[in-house]
């Protein structure tokens, strides 16, 4: 037999562990401050879970292990950072959350050994976070990246970024910044850009406000950045000038699938949650969970998880082949975004007029949930991209004269 | 890296033969025949597409290598099931259609070895068609199979077998029977079944008519039989008396997901018709599949395939590991009918006027997958099912003192 | 109060002599022939059905008076349209399917008196069968209606027409014909097109072959059609040269309505067989019709019944008001096709096995219904419009400085 | 004709002047609080607002106008209130929100001329609040009102009224309460509840703590509350002894419709947001608005909107003329509800990363709507209630001999 499903059993121990912490020291705090990771202690509190989870030995399974990471392949990573995402603290209290789980991910990949020493080892280390400086407001890049305006122009020694960014996850209080901006082109080309690495403090960086949203698990907030004749010296582009899209590539499929993985732990646990009040609360002549409407929507979870890990796996086994698993991540977090908000809402239909207080978490963790089809490309996006290959696949096919009865 | 999900080259190779078969000769048939495989040749038309694929060497994957067959796992089952689903006749034309092959999966398992002599050999070799006799009319054994009112009584040396069944597939030209009867309790009673081995010839079986439905791709109908006094010897009991229910166990799981292997070969094949249209089609100032509502629907399609197929191989894994996989197959076998219906509505749609007449197949393809998500367990019993468990669970963890935050 | 959704007694009575006729004497036919009206008669069962229709004063409810209809307008057409829709027969028995009935609504419209007495009053009366010859094969005149490529030119004391049609339902025998034709332009241009009449026996018209699709309840077929230097002499203009866009809506709007009232007819009959069904058979210890998931598929029929119905009052209202009706009578439309799709998808599920049999009519009848999202404009190009037109609406407001809070 | 659907000038014209003084006066206060309409100044606000509303003759359109409103039916509340629920501070701007609005329509019909004078007036001129004290604590009364634990015994000259409440809204600072006690029978007993009228003042009623939902715009909360002892003397039992099930079936219909007109003017607010952003947002070599998807989402949008007024306006007229309108009530309110909710998600995927920022008011508008599929009966409840009354007819039909072909 070759198709193989199952975990290591270092793998399943980690998970274990991981679980347990979670409950019994996360999600209580979690609970006691709604959710709001700011109100909770925000950086402190960040410090003091992670030298927990240090302890633990549970800290950041996905970093290298030579910066005291766990050094875990996607495919392993899968039940670590759903298990962590449990709770919406829990990818801050085991360092394993966006950006900074994704730029160790890139560095680790892309950066040179210098740049290793000083940016990706004290963020692997969780002694700094990170933001990654992408997305732009109107009509800048967002959900179109080719729209890029930020612009960098040489300077003796270096580059001279000038430009605006819009929900920039994790700015305020970011202790080393990726930049993105464009050195080739105009606005609309495609290619021409460049990634810049800056420490936090650099001249010319001005966070601008937070962008409130939906979700409240994030540290550092969405932000509006202005960088205002911010100079990067040559040893600080990351990787060759002009290729920072192909980086920013290295860097989306699996950052997309983490995201999915720590969304897949909200849902897990919203699920438990219904199921746990639908088992036992009594109506219309029976228990909840025995009448036949409450039984679709408890099967449709179940559908909707087993179907969102299922493609989550096939797309982790392709990026740990070194494939480009286009495709497959795009599948897998557009299915999995649009399943984990249907299961929020079928949950908090289960708990009827709990469901909509705050005297359960489903209400402000449907909050959390929603936004994913929206950050990391729209579902719309994905589907177009995803359309456009099939399509273009078919008329390939079609002039080599293939026929499909 | 423990997940693995490729497949060995021999079956990967096993694949393109099929593939190729089933365009070549297969297809050709079927379009021929707008898809009625009885005014195509019925079982003349069978026996000799066996006699192609066992010289080709693509001859029953399933079947037991011993009796002919090529012994694949029902991982392997996978991809080669699914190449020969292409054609409505692909599963006749390899013989691996049901109910012969989940009739040879479960005798593989259970019979005697003389069992196995008289009837596993020829039905393996295709030297006779099955049948599988356990639904009946309202108000016996439908979705629910306790509902069982066919009965066996002892008689000398054997059993006397009386009762009323509908929906038999293959019933019409069956080379033997399996019959599911009561041999303890009353209908609605849990348990007490028993199956019975039976010639095709035997005295008593008598196939009163063909329930007309939506798919035509089926060999002998799906009948109503009528068995008075049906004589059954000692020898010819399928394993233990009042054990019916646990073998049809063994029977189901696989059976379920082989059929959405071969469900999901007519999926594939009616997008890759719609994507060959609309990649090519023009309309609106430009190509359809460059529209945004197209677009969208060709995604989906690329999404709900993608999601079957992960969900198919989650649980053929589970089922050669020899777990239940109660869950699984159930979740692969609703979301698999319930995506592959979806499929070929957007297909269809896709294709405009073009889509439901009969100038393409995917009408008639349609009107194949439709009842799938009735066959087999109708989505409601499996969901119920499903619901079922997942309350349970959450009932145990519940007393034993598992908190969900 | 101003808001009155009553309908006056005479109608009343009208509802109830049709909906008597189609039981006691359509359904019968309709049943025994499996709803192929070619097979039970064609235009003969057509004539026959018409005769006993007039002695029971039910025939051609929206026929002008004076040749010998009822003069319904739009509203009150709706619920006697829908009782004569129960049966796929029922709109041929009394004379008011399409295209006859669209054509006669178009004629008396738009036709000089001449052109009444000579096409309108044989057509009204049901002497002869007519066809409506617009849609064309790809590239020309499909969805999109500015692709016309048949042409008509200028001839002396007329036109001389030549081009190709497709899905030109009832063509197979019609007595007159309504065909579309560019007088101006070229293909792709908006404007230019001209309706010409032309008697069922012009020179120069080949009816080709039928489309074969998945409806059976339309006399004459869906047919391909060629036409060779056809002339149309002057009078036989419809209305005016290269106005022949502006008639289509004339004649498209209530056509469309018409349709929705037909095609719900029959979701109501099928919402009444699976109720008949699931109101008394047994299951799962209980009655079907108890069970939660069914009544939520019963519960989502009456809703999508309602709001059809709903939508359907309000496009009328408007259509009798001189109104343009565009959104209403898409919305109702491409609502009410997509609902009438869902009811018998769920009717069919909830007959189980039966469902998909020709035990009972719901497998034939969902074949009747799927084509009606594409016929008649596919529900896309009716969002499409309405999107375009509501984003112009919004875009207007913008520059006319209204803010949206 | 005898259908209308029109409204008189008189009502459009008030249309007109709520809207505008929701635009000018309402919105700005509303966004400058983020729609938490207790952070805005709560009561205060509230009465500021009311004279205004005075002012401007648009103050409670429902109300008696004896007692200071303008007396309009169902029929023509419903674009008025449209207009006034944009805002989500609008119904108690005009004093028409809940519970307030289904009071004083229950007083008027059921009160006598006493309880008139002393509870209806003040109530309808907006000199208190009010609130209606059913649903309860699990096990007690929630969707299921047979429930009701919450007891009334006789005490001399009336009733001494113990149990506990669970979200009453408007509870907190309540002037007049309606309390629905059981005077006869067991909890989980059909019938045997009766209406009390109480002061706020009333000793022995303790409002122990807001349940902090979703949703922002009601005032004085959904709180737990307890009743210890609390007595109402005879000429305060509101109608009759043991009808309360009764007169709650007089405020539930009319209630429940004028809650589906407010939340649908949230409904068309954020439709209107979406269509201004997406008609003029550039992005992918165009207007997002002329995007493919986009407009499916935009016509999906118009359609649900125009779904849930023609199911509205059949409520109405059913209302008016004194049915009792369960069905096209239940009908009306679960698909407006789903509906909305449909209509607020796809806004917030139009606009994207702005759809779930604080940027643009639709991420609380989503949280307002969301629970209105819980609220006045979860849609299960009214499906169960539908489906139910529709297979009783079934049956009836079926006995009676009625078939459906």
């Amino acid at each position: 037999m070759a198709v193989d499903l199952s975990y290591n059993p270092e793998v399943l121990d980690l998970v274990d562990r991981t679980r347990a912490f979670i409950d019994d020291v996360v999600l209580p705090l979690e609970n006691e401050f709604a959710g709001d990771i700011e109100a909770a202690g925000g950086d402190d509190l960040r410090r003091s879970l992670n030298a927990q989870a240090k302890e633990l030995g549970i800290f950041a399974p996905h970093a290298p292990i030579e910066f005291g990471g766990l050094g875990l392949d996607m495919s392993d990573r899968s039940p670590v950072f759903t298990a962590a995402g449990r709770s919406t603290f829990g990818p801050v209290a085991l360092h394993l959350g966006a950006p900074d789980e994704g730029n160790v991910h890139m560095l680790a990949h892309v950066a040179s050994p210098e740049q290793k020493d000083r940016y990706l080892e004290p963020l692997a280390k969780g002694e700094i976070r990170s933001a990654f400086a992408m997305t732009e407001p109107a009509p800048g890049a967002g959900a179109d990246p080719n729209a890029l305006r930020t612009h960098a122009v040489r300077a003796p020694g270096g580059w001279r970024i000038n430009g605006v960014k819009r929900f920039i996850t994790g700015a305020d209080g970011a202790g080393m910044w990726i930049i993105m901006a464009r050195t080739k082109g105009e606005p609309g080309d495609r290619g021409g850009a460049t990634m810049f690495l800056a420490p936090g403090d650099t001249e010319g960086i001005s966070v601008d406000r937070h962008v409130r949203t939906y979700d409240r698990g994030m540290l550092g907030g969405h932000c509006e950045v202005t960088f205002t004749d911010v100079f990067v010296p040559d040893e600080d582009v990351l990787g060759e000038v002009d290729e920072g899209y192909r980086y920013a590539q290295v860097r989306l499929g699996p950052a997309r699938m983490t995201h999915v993985m720590r969304w897949m732990g909200i849902a897990e646990r919203a699920h438990d949650i219904a199921l746990d009040y639908v088992s036992t609360r009594e109506g219309f002549g029976g228990k909840l969970g025995d009448l036949g409407m409450i039984q679709q929507m408890v099967a449709d979870n179940e559908i909707d998880l087993a179907a969102s890990r299922a493609l989550l796996t096939r797309a982790c086994y392709e990026l740990d082949r070194g494939e480009h698993a286009s495709d497959s991540t795009s599948i897998a977090k557009t299915f999995g975004a649009e399943a984990f908000s249907r299961i929020l809402d079928r949950c908090i239909q289960m708990c009827g007029g709990l469901g909509v207080s705050e005297d359960l978490p489903l209400a402000r963790l449907a909050n959390e949930v929603r936004p994913f089809r929206i950050y990391d490309g729209p579902s719309e996006v994905h589907r177009w991209a995803l359309a456009k290959r099939a399509v273009g696949r078919a008329r390939k096919q079609k002039e080599a004269g293939v026929r499909h009865g």
